[in-house]
């Protein structure tokens, strides 16, 4: 389906507050921003019109969920059919009676909603509670072949597996988009912070490298705390979008509610693997052990 | 078979020149100056006693390569005894009339071969005919357990696919080594030789960070010439050193010979590990498709 050589992403970075319908009508005027400075493809960071509620393990939470197609995707649909855009919408759905993914939608620029991602791999730290909320994700790792590009997308701790991003791409991937809430918890922030956020933007850019393709991450800002005497978190903001050579093309701040774009080059792709050609040496015959948990 | 929580790893980065002889003894010094420095596992550059001769297809290249045991291995032996260290000895190996692999002898502070692992991922590329000279590795991914550590080893190429680096933390590697012959090309290092220099360095800070292992790579310096009119190719050393969490702790320059130890602590292993579990998370159950060549 692709009928361009280069088209442009855009990330919208923003704060959320208590109130979804808020935080629905940020992203709104984000996304039209973006779409001002030329984005096609614009995506959202993750569970984009709620605060971090996984902070702690609360059922009242799960009323943030909403179905796909729901009110969000209603609103966005729309969005993207007026703006002409394709939209990748992360958000906590509500599959069924009880049984609630952190997903994406992804909306093409017709409006209509082209399919799903349900986010593969779910972490479980202090304050970070999601395997309370999140049923792993059954739909494996996707691809949308849009108007713009074949668009892959991972969300936040799929970033941390470099098989995630191998099978994307494997799927014809050319850009990876990982929307994201990541952030330091403020008593550690001083000793383990910048060590953190180099891990952090480093393993992503690695993917870029490994696969050649380009690599787009949106995270989210502010100081989230679930009650006035937590420590909450201090999400660190720096999306990014790189090259496939793992070259960053632009960068946002870490406390700043931004709009960054950046174009991406289907020949800048062809070059990238004709001179460092990773893909054609795989050695597709010894890989059959990453399926167990530990070769021992 | 540890046995011990802390142990140090030493590199040696040097140039070499069209003497295989003079290249040993070098090694033996600098092997010697990483013991004196305290590293209890030593590991040489990629074919250690040789010029990169994969610049042109040459038969007569040939003859540079040697048995497993044979004189580069029952030298440096008797060195890793008599220091009571381990070694890792990257040679070009002749594994029978006709066929030959970028291989690498594992030996033990009594002087014993241990093991051998072979290049699984061969280049080839202008000036890095690698293609024509080695036979893909057919042994598969390799730890070795050492008095000191499990040492996972892998060589160059290979450190560009995160299934390597994966397969070898899956079989319990604390430290991953990369010895490693990678340089600029002079006519493009102007324009590409920053950008090549940092993807090589953040993939492999990224597979301490996917896996949770220190690695420990190591590179010759040096212009190396096949003829005088030919432009050669300026290997750039940067040897380096990086934690689990991909944190650099030593690094060479990129023109000067130089030893480099930094100390492997397991606790610091099971720290990061604990805190990022990313080996918990893994979905087995959908990597599968990894032993595609591309999934369409």
């Amino acid at each position: 389906m692709n009928k361009v050589k280069k088209f442009k992403v855009g990330l919208t970075q923003y704060s959320v507050t208590v109130n979804p319908d808020e935080n629905l009508n940020k992203a709104e005027k984000l996304i039209e921003d973006a779409a001002r400075k030329g984005a096609n493809v614009i995506c959202l960071p993750e569970l984009f019109n709620s605060l971090y509620f996984c902070q702690s393990e609360n059922i009242d939470f799960f009323d943030l969920a909403e179905t796909i197609p729901g009110h969000s995707t209603e609103v966005l649909s729309n969005l993207a059919k007026k703006l002409k855009i394709v939209l990748i919408v992360p958000l906590f759905e509500k599959r069924n009676l009880g049984l609630y993914h952190n997903s994406l939608a992804a909306i093409n620029t017709k409006g209509e909603i082209t399919g799903i991602y349900r986010k593969m791999h779910i972490p479980d730290d202090p304050a970070f509670y999601e395997k309370f909320y999140f049923t792993p994700g059954d739909l494996g790792y996707k691809v949308f072949d849009t108007e713009f590009g074949k668009i892959g997308t991972l969300i936040c701790w799929d970033q941390w597996y470099p098989e995630a991003a191998r099978l994307t791409a494997l799927k014809g991937a050319e850009v990876i988009f990982y929307p994201t809430a990541i952030g330091w918890h403020p008593y550690e922030k001083e000793e383990h912070g910048k060590a953190q956020f180099e891990s952090w933007q480093t393993i992503q850019r690695s993917h870029a490298i490994a696969n050649g393709v380009y690599v787009a991450s949106v995270n989210r800002v502010g100081i989230e705390k679930q009650n006035p005497d937590s420590a909450g978190i201090e999400f660190w903001g720096r999306s990014f979008i790189c090259d496939p050579q793992g070259v960053i093309l632009t960068e946002a701040s870490c406390d700043k509610e931004e709009v960054i774009v950046a174009e991406i080059d289907l020949d800048r792709i062809e070059y990238i693997r004709r001179n460092w050609p990773f893909l054609r040496d795989r050695r597709i015959d010894s890989y059959q052990n990453i399926t167990k948990r530990f070769d021992d």
